[in-house]
């Protein structure tokens, strides 16, 4: 897919919430042609993205990880951590950007869809300008987890909120009550935050609990029936609407 | 994969929002080695759904394709459109169900991803409690808006609003001004309304019109561009967020 002579391509590819079967046809396609593929890991990890995508892997690409610094002794909003991370990936389109120059396209791999709530973004901003792109997207990590939980999300007229666990719970209940639907992200240190926001906001009897959904080691259980606070990264909690349904 | 002697399974299937590379692996799996394959589609049309797939169907499939009944004479909260739909979704079912009973999987297609508003939503519901389910989530037609606009849509802590346009106005721009990201969606007769919520809310600068995302004909513009009112099913008004990026 390569055109001599000119820079090579950027996709963008959304990988799905985790089962390897729910990459797109188009995703597989696309990985397993490209001469590079990239993606992002924890230093000494091989990481989740590289995880779902192995048995698609023909062996032929060039491998590109892009590794995360330590961040977790920062707070998100730090200047250290902001300055950390924009040198990181930095540091990664310039890796990218060789690859391209060369005429090399480069397939950077996204869990979930690749324009929500992607890191795939950070690296895409600062590259679009500069060379072609495709993006492709994906189904994403809350479709996985509403499909594991077997729920109808939103039906008729309903709104859907999409809000992250780490917003004050002020703000959190006051959204919580005005949406017929919700989808509460990011829980980790939030997560007994969230459930005295959704307690507060009257949604508790509807609130659905999923940890790592689509998953082989996947968790549905409703938030009532959970007993402690621990809420990994991929974790989800969902209140399904209950909109018009003749 | 159907146990003889026992019941089908039903298969709820997410097709994406419109390119037939979209599809899942599994989806595709599923749908080629389904004995029955259901979609809705319009009287005298083949339907949207099953164009979709058209390129993954063997042949081998019996096709159950469910016809919607004429209700654009009425309300969507007419006593009368409720009591015809039901009837519809009844009748659909005991197709369905007879399939299931005689020990056939039945593989039932969903635009985007099934359990997000989903018409199939309406046939699951009144199954579940009967077959066993497996569902397969897919790439939503928002998704598939927003890679077509190439937009990043939510990044960080923002939160995501989808609601449709049927809102009233008042409504529509409360809602507006307290997310960071939207999705607006069912235009349609609503258009005006909408593009009227949306600078009332402020947000007409960074408001994008999709139109039949990632389909042959896509059409993307700024909203602030778009000069008539006319906004087909399949189109969409997006919000993207803009929140933290280092």
């Amino acid at each position: 897919m390569t055109t001599l002579g000119s820079t090579g391509r950027l996709y963008g590819i959304g990988l799905g919430p985790g089962d390897p079967e729910l990459l797109t046809i188009k995703a597989v396609r696309l990985i397993q042609s490209a001469p590079v593929v990239g993606y992002f890991a924890k230093a000494g990890r091989r990481g989740n993205a590289r995880g779902i995508v192995d048995r698609w892997m023909t062996g032929e690409a060039v491998e590109l990880p892009l590794y995360y610094p330590m961040t977790n002794e920062h707070a998100f909003d730090s200047p250290v951590y902001v300055t950390v991370l924009a040198a990181f990936y930095e540091n990664a389109v310039a890796a990218i950007a060789d690859h391209l120059d060369a005429g090399r396209d480069v397939a950077l791999l996204s869990e979930g869809d690749p324009l929500f709530y992607g890191s795939f973004m950070h690296l895409y901003i600062r590259l679009r300008s500069r060379y072609r792109v495709t993006l492709v997207p994906g189904v994403t990590g809350m479709a996985g987890c509403w499909s594991a939980a077997a729920e109808p999300m939103t039906w008729g007229d309903d709104t859907l909120l999409v809000v992250p666990g780490t917003l004050p719970l002020a703000g959190l209940i006051e959204r919580l009550r005005s949406t017929d639907a919700a989808v509460i992200m990011k829980l980790g240190r939030n997560f007994a935050k969230v459930r005295v926001a959704v307690q507060e906001a009257g949604l508790l009897h509807r609130a659905i609990y999923v940890e790592r959904g689509t998953m082989a080691d996947e968790i549905v259980m409703k938030l009532a029936e959970k007993t402690d606070n621990n809420a990994p990264y991929f974790s989800l909690v969902l209140i399904p609407g209950q909109g018009r349904r003749p």
